[in-house]
């Protein structure tokens, strides 16, 4: 037996409320279910009234409301509770019906999940969903992956509700991204992207405030400038706003000084950080961001450290320091430097992420389309960006780029900022302000564009203790050599 | 039944046999096996003949050959091969008997099997060996944990066998650890750091070669003399030894100069960053040393990319490129800036090694004794080195020190190398030298001694898009803000 309802979700949270209200809008007739009902009640008394929406008190009612083949959502806490529902809702479906979790789920789950579900005769869906509560109501970023027959079963719908970009606000931030958990890989590597991105604007935060000395009616302007350029993005928007916002404790000044330097994190970051050590692939933006937020955290230690630990002597590195002044004494040319800095390690940050992407893609065969990737952050998401269209174009152009680096864009994008680039570590090396990420960022661009790194000595190093062979650059095979036969003899 | 021998030792590869025979030097009789038997007839017929051996041809001969409580060690590799060799020695043992795994095994596997054996009414040692090959048979460092009861039991062969140091070589580098999977912990840690000095390491070694033009002859005197001061250590030893070596196939010129600048790794460094980030600490140094491996194993990308992406122009920077001139053109002090930035990176290096300790020994409640840990390495494995009698003396004056960089010797240290640090990193970013583990580890300075980090921004920004609450400077409590309504409306 089945109902009338196009669409089922399950979990009204904040989330999958919007969720629904935002499928309900574009003319579907929607069926909801929560473990606690009194949340079915209150939505269907408050938001939904008058709406198209049936609300269930069980969830046989709630799957027998919903038309085949059934599509229905989970928007719960990820983890087991996804585990104990699907298999509360495997024997309520029937052949073909779609089961969709839209949760901030590891991709390894999904990958299993995938197989029991299709194993069960069904189809499944792990879709990643970006925008938070706005972007849920008004048009979120969707990455789904998972069983390929699901997609023409929801692609009109989830192309409906999703975030539109382009001239005519008419391509939607929606395409299907493969096979099993790629879609919440996708997902996951969006939210790592995300954290450099926050990591690198605190960092240029940092030294126009500490170095420069831009109040924050200029770091308003600032922003607002960087946000009219290359850098124009949603989180550049929202960091000018911030600038602007008074104490609304009543307290003189503005809210933004206020607030506790120590950052929380929801996992995603150092998820994809892990995954970037088990594929060997060096993401050292987010690795780099994730551990400046476990650094932040550790405020009561920080206070005291600083009680103790000198910071760089007034009288040292004159010269350098003259450097420094030179920048600073011409705040708007500082302030273009950072613009820079953070444009060309934004920059890095992205390329790492699509390597990541390309690793994991390459290691469980999911054939994913990078420049659509790119598209479906373009809106509706956290790091939504005109950037972005860049690498959309740069992989369109080249769908094998092996790194974004290496696109002419994005190649004379650093050309022309790494002076600056390089300039601004310098300086904040030399003056004693951390910029984790500037640094790492370039590290990687040097040594990346390097065709002899020094791990010639650390192979030998190996090889002298352990015997764990080296190759050689001017011969075939494989080399262990008797290092404390052959040294010169020490004198001791 | 139980036999007249007083040691078990199953894995006849060259660790396990060197091993073995290390023991049996000093006055123990030892039982050996071998799944592939012809290894143990190897054994006895060579490098055994003669001496205090039982061999056994079978898992049940062996354990009947060792006399209660039986001391059985498994140097087999790492995983599965460990829990089915459990699994059939727990039938064969007698209560009070000491199962020992002395290979590189993750600290949560030790966890699990230490439960298990104890369940069984055994004893079990997890026991983190270092040293290497040459370790094993002259003197290891050992780091055991597991059950309380197994040290009375094991200790006095494990210091016999183990590395001495001190004014009369006779503290051995082996004292209990800890429960459980400790040890191994210990061990693990122990490798990581091992990853930060060598990476360390190379990128002096990339400094001085590239910037400061020395030849290999001229390398060879630098770590001579290095390996003379506070840098003293076994990895500058046989770095000094590697700069001497000429080429053993037959080629003109040094050997270093022809080993593939491609880094290879076995895992235990990437276990560490990965428990580091769960744990919410950052090591930084560690992570950073394993993805320069990481980057280090894209050769081909590398060699592509370095036709394709510009470093500094000659003209960029020129005051910048003046202080490098000022600092090259003395090699001397040149070199001395370099030995100085790998100091202080190497000692923010082992500070965060030893908080990432703390941390883990507080979420399992091994109580670790950090002094102890510093002894353990201080002979038979690779980084030994006489630093670590500075850390011993810094955590038995002060137990609950929470970060080596706050003992007095380390903050002098740092405070003396800290112009020259900064002033290598301004030069080596201004000219294009990739140094990631000298710009991370005085990142992490300049982040550990401020106060204030603009991470207040980051939290702010989430509190924007995702409503994850803040708190304040100046009140207790968590805070959300209606940022779009509080904000300036920005001019579009």
């Amino acid at each position: 037996m089945s109902g009338d309802c196009d669409f089922g979700l399950i979990g009204l949270a904040v989330m999958g409320e919007n969720l629904a209200l935002n499928v309900e809008s574009r003319g579907y007739k929607v069926a909801v279910y929560n473990r606690t009902t009194s949340k079915v009640d209150e939505l269907l008394a408050g938001r939904a009234a008058g709406k198209n929406f049936v609300g269930a008190h069980s969830i046989e009612d709630f799957v027998k409301s919903v038309k085949r083949p059934r599509k229905l959502m989970m928007l719960v806490k990820a983890g087991p509770a996804v585990d104990a529902l699907i298999d509360s809702l495997i024997p309520l479906c029937e052949p073909g019906d779609i089961i969709i979790d839209g949760g901030n789920t590891h991709y390894l789950d999904t990958e299993r999940r995938t197989k029991k579900v299709e194993d069960a005769g069904l189809l499944y869906v792990g879709c990643g969903v970006s925008g938070g509560e706005e972007g849920a109501l008004k048009g979120p970023s969707l990455m789904p992956g998972g069983s390929a027959d699901a997609w023409p079963e929801v692609k009109d719908m989830f192309q409906a509700i999703a975030a539109k970009v382009g001239p005519n606000d008419d391509i939607p931030c929606c395409e299907w991204v493969g096979p099993r958990g790629s879609g919440h890989y996708v997902k996951m590597v969006h939210n790592g992207i995300e954290y450099g991105d926050m990591q690198l604007i605190c960092e240029a935060y940092h030294l126009l405030k500490e170095v420069g000395g831009l109040s924050n009616d200029e770091l308003y302007d600032v922003f607002q400038q960087w946000n009219e350029g290359d850098l124009a993005s949603y989180l550049i928007e929202i960091s000018r706003d911030i600038f602007s916002v008074k104490d609304d404790q009543g307290g003189d000044g503005f809210l933004v000084d206020k607030i506790l330097d120590v950052a929380g994190a929801k996992g995603t970051g150092k998820w994809m950080s892990q995954l970037a050590l088990d594929l060997g692939v060096p993401s050292t933006l987010v690795t780099t961001a994730v551990f400046a937020r476990g650094l932040s955290a550790q405020k009561e230690a920080r206070v005291r450290a600083s009680e103790q630990l000198p910071g760089p002597a007034d009288s040292q590195n004159t010269a350098l320091r003259g450097v420094a002044k030179d920048l600073i004494g011409d705040k708007d040319a500082f302030v273009d430097a950072v613009r820079q800095a953070l444009y060309a390690s934004k920059i890095v940050s992205y390329a790492q992420g699509f390597v990541q992407l390309q690793a994991a893609s390459a290691e469980h065969d999911w054939k994913l389309d990078y420049g659509q990737c790119a598209l479906l952050w373009r809106g509706g998401c956290i790091i939504r960006a005109v950037f972005l269209d860049r690498i959309k174009e740069a992989f369109d152009a080249q769908g094998d780029l092996e790194n974004l680096l290496l696109d002419g864009f994005f190649k004379d994008a650093i050309a022309n900022a790494q002076e600056a680039w390089r300039n601004v570590i310098a300086v904040a090396s030399t003056l004693g302000i951390p910029v984790p990420a500037f640094c790492t960022a370039l590290n990687y661009y040097d040594g990346y564009r390097l065709a002899r790194l020094p791990a010639n000595l650390l192979q030998a190093q190996r090889d002298y203790f352990g015997a764990h062979t080296y190759k050689r650059v001017d011969m075939e095979g494989t080399f262990h050599s008797e290092w404390l036969d052959l040294r010169k003899e020490p004198k001791e």
